[in-house]
């Protein structure tokens, strides 16, 4: 285990942290909140931490896959850690487990909140809580790989370990060019979003929050009613680009390459499309009665939907209200998810389509014993080795699902809570049904639940394996033993 | 395709099938009911049919495992029409789908029932209703194979498509032994079962409905309440024999070879022994203040944690009204299921035991990518088949109950309900939880969703892939061939 990798990585994440906590620190000064002090604290001490931690350079800048999931996990932990001392520093969140459930959410791009009340939150704090589903919604190190030569060729092992979906799609050889790319795009949407947002007379400071929320697909938002306090046309427009941030990123990469075509009929973005329009066809027949106005019902249906399968939470309506067709329909799309390579979470669309194939590919085996097709994903084969781990991916899923509901159900919750619940945090969602529905929040859950439900919005942001490794006894020791030999001379 | 053997096989089952509708027409004769007149009608016409069917023996014995997915298959779905003739005819159950459901709930050891009432059926009803239990149990091919020489040595394809587990274990290397010392083992067990109720002054016939129904872990019982009114004794030993037929059979082999400790220490076995601790535990702390007395506490406890691991689905009490944890955990019962090779439903223990292996083995991958470890069960290496297969069947599973869960939803249920409904079937159990708990049963549903869960009971006693060949347009085309080229001459 090269350690001196795992300490470097993580001081640089670190000192990255400091300067994004200045920003809601210019927020501060903009609004004369004195609550700013809290984040110029929390980041020098962030910055005395990281250049303490990256001050000694690795001399060996090789590295693993072990390594790229110890530094991705504990980067998330670290940066979920401080990240939360402003919101109980400042005092507005006097828990430390609610303001850490409350950042962890923010990170992950859950969206799922401890506060019931947010309009009443200083700026600062309320920009800090919005910003961290950008900063998360991309991931934290691949802006580190963007913008910091690691070298050594072993970066792609952290990209590997935070990029969502079942295989890592480098845009370019490069991993630091893919990484820019990744971000440039991500930067130019959001930017366009606020555009759009501001020209339909939303202030400035809603639009910034909408609109990074939108563009991590978290679904934190300013008001205690997320979106619909605002109006038709802003709902649009959040609609549409969360639809827009749950495509897989490679197909804006080929629309910027003039490939245009080739984007549109990517097999998982053609699936992702189908399904949202299936979708909003079932709910809003159900209950498109119910509306005085038609175009009403579409525009709560179509919002709802891309909010729910994009994976951002955000609300028009209490859908814990509709029928349960249409509640089911929504517990399908939390599962299901955004496109793997987007910012949504979820089981992720492409690998759906990978068990879907790896299903017919098992009954033909019934009828043919002996002929062996591979899996193909746009007419190219799909790799044995990323067929295998979507399979083992998606039953881990389902085990860590099973046992979180069975632990989170030991708070006496019905059912629908615990399940929706669990539900809405491993696929960063944010709302779910009955006590975590839309009207509702995540503060009346035990402490200890609330562990669980943290732990699953990180193995669901890191897609699970990433995570778990932490709980791997031998890569501690390995992680130490470097020290343990240093100590013992 | 062997269509002949197709054929051929299919017309043993429906002479099979008449031979046992002539117990309950024994069963009217002693009891002087009329309605034992249906019973005998149905007899003659399968009798009829089945003798048509296989007047001709095949040329050509050999057939491959699609040939025993399709035998299998279309051997249930007929045994289930000519068995639910006896229940319309009589005019116990006026409409032919609620018939069709009791009798492919019965076939399949489900137990699931679209009757409020049972105590005022006829005997003769009675009888077959919890009989099929006991042929669906250790299944009627298996039955056959047992009793009729097949030859070919293709039999083990009919075997791997009619027997749950993972793998087929053949207890000896003839498939035809094999056959026969299971259903000794099964037939013992049972009578075991009705002597211990009959001392406890439980009625003949009683004790024979309860005990078959019990041996197939199949649930339909003679009571309105199920078990409930029995005395405590009869609960114990219903506990103690459900328990027993969820044990792998090759267990009881090896301990009448006298291999007592291999018996005891198979990793199925004391995984499904430990669960059975560990669920008992968990629910009995938490109900026990409501109970004036802790060993009533215990009894109720043991009895429905036995009843939902094997998937039989006898209740004492009604488990709907316990705190949510414990419904929690008897909803994780349900997926667990029993041992393979043994009469229970369900996902099955070996299975899990094999996918917290492959996920633990992932986990090592990413340690150490270049070790290959097998996976080992009973220190024995598994086949990477039997992995790969493990992996699609948990796949498949999860989806096939997941669109179940999405189109029984259009009835307008609450999603407690839809989601144990689609449970308590596709697991074999019975009851599940909220309008389908076990004071409530299946009525209520559309004749849509009853066909659905009817699909959901078979695939899950089937173990997925035999039924749903059925749906692979090609075999029908090969199936047919044969006959369409004798019309064409």
């Amino acid at each position: 285990m090269n350690s001196s990798v795992v300490r470097y990585t993580l001081g640089q994440v670190l000192k990255i942290e400091a300067a994004l906590l200045l920003l809601p620190c210019l927020v501060a000064l903009i609004y004369r909140e004195e609550k700013g002090l809290c984040f110029l604290m929390v980041a020098a001490l962030c910055g005395f931490l990281g250049f303490g931690m990256s001050f000694f350079k690795p001399e060996n800048k090789v590295f693993y896959l072990k390594e790229g999931c110890i530094i991705t996990s504990l980067s998330w932990i670290f940066l979920s850690f401080f990240g939360a001392l402003p919101f109980y520093l400042s005092g507005e969140i006097p828990s430390l487990t609610d303001a850490l459930f409350e950042t962890v959410s923010g990170f992950t791009t859950t969206g799922a909140s401890i506060l019931s009340e947010v309009e009443s939150l200083s700026r600062c704090i309320t920009f800090w809580r919005c910003f961290t589903h950008w900063i998360g919604g991309m991931g934290v190190l691949v802006f580190l790989l963007a913008i910091i030569p690691i070298g050594g060729g072993s970066q792609i092992n952290i990209m590997k370990a935070e990029s969502p979906g079942p295989s890592v799609g480098k845009l370019v050889p490069k991993v630091r060019s893919t990484a820019r790319i990744l971000y440039i795009i991500y930067f130019c949407l959001t930017v366009a979003e606020i555009i759009f947002l501001v020209i339909g007379r939303m202030s400035l400071f809603d639009s910034v929050c909408t609109a990074v929320a939108t563009a991590g697909t978290g679904g934190f938002g300013v008001m205690n009613d997320s979106l619909a306090g605002y109006s038709s046309y802003h709902q649009w427009v959040v609609t549409v680009f969360m639809i827009l941030f749950g495509i897989n990123f490679n197909a804006y990469y080929l629309i910027i390459f003039n490939h245009f075509r080739k984007a549109v009929t990517m097999e998982e973005v053609v699936h992702y499309i189908a399904i949202i329009l299936v979708a909003i066809a079932i709910i809003f027949t159900r209950i498109v009665n119910s509306y005085a106005n038609a175009l009403d019902a579409l525009r709560d249906t179509s919002f709802q939907v891309a909010s729910i399968i994009t994976t951002t939470g955000f609300s028009t309506v209490d859908f814990d209200k509709w029928p349960a067709v249409c509640q089911t329909v929504l517990v399908f799309l939390m599962f299901i998810g955004a496109c793997a390579g987007s910012t949504g979470g979820g089981i992720k669309v492409s690998r759906l389509i990978i068990l879907r194939k790896t299903i017919i590919k098992e009954m033909l085996s019934y009828v043919h014993p002996k002929s062996i097709k591979k899996i193909k994903m746009d007419d190219k084969p799909v790799e044995h080795e990323v067929v295998r781990a979507t399979n083992v991916f998606f039953i881990t899923f389902v085990i860590i699902f099973s046992v979180s509901v069975l632990l989170v159900s030991i708070d006496g919750n019905d059912l629908v809570t615990n399940f929706t619940a669990v539900a809405a945090t491993i696929n960063n969602i944010g709302p779910g049904l009955s006590m975590v529905g839309p009207s509702r929040n995540f503060s009346h859950f035990s402490v200890f639940s609330k562990y669980i439900l943290m732990f699953d919005m990180i193995a669901g942001r890191l897609e699970l394996f990433p995570l778990l490794m932490l709980f791997h006894p031998k890569l501690w020791k390995e992680l130490f033993a470097h020290y343990i030999r240093k100590f013992n001379k």
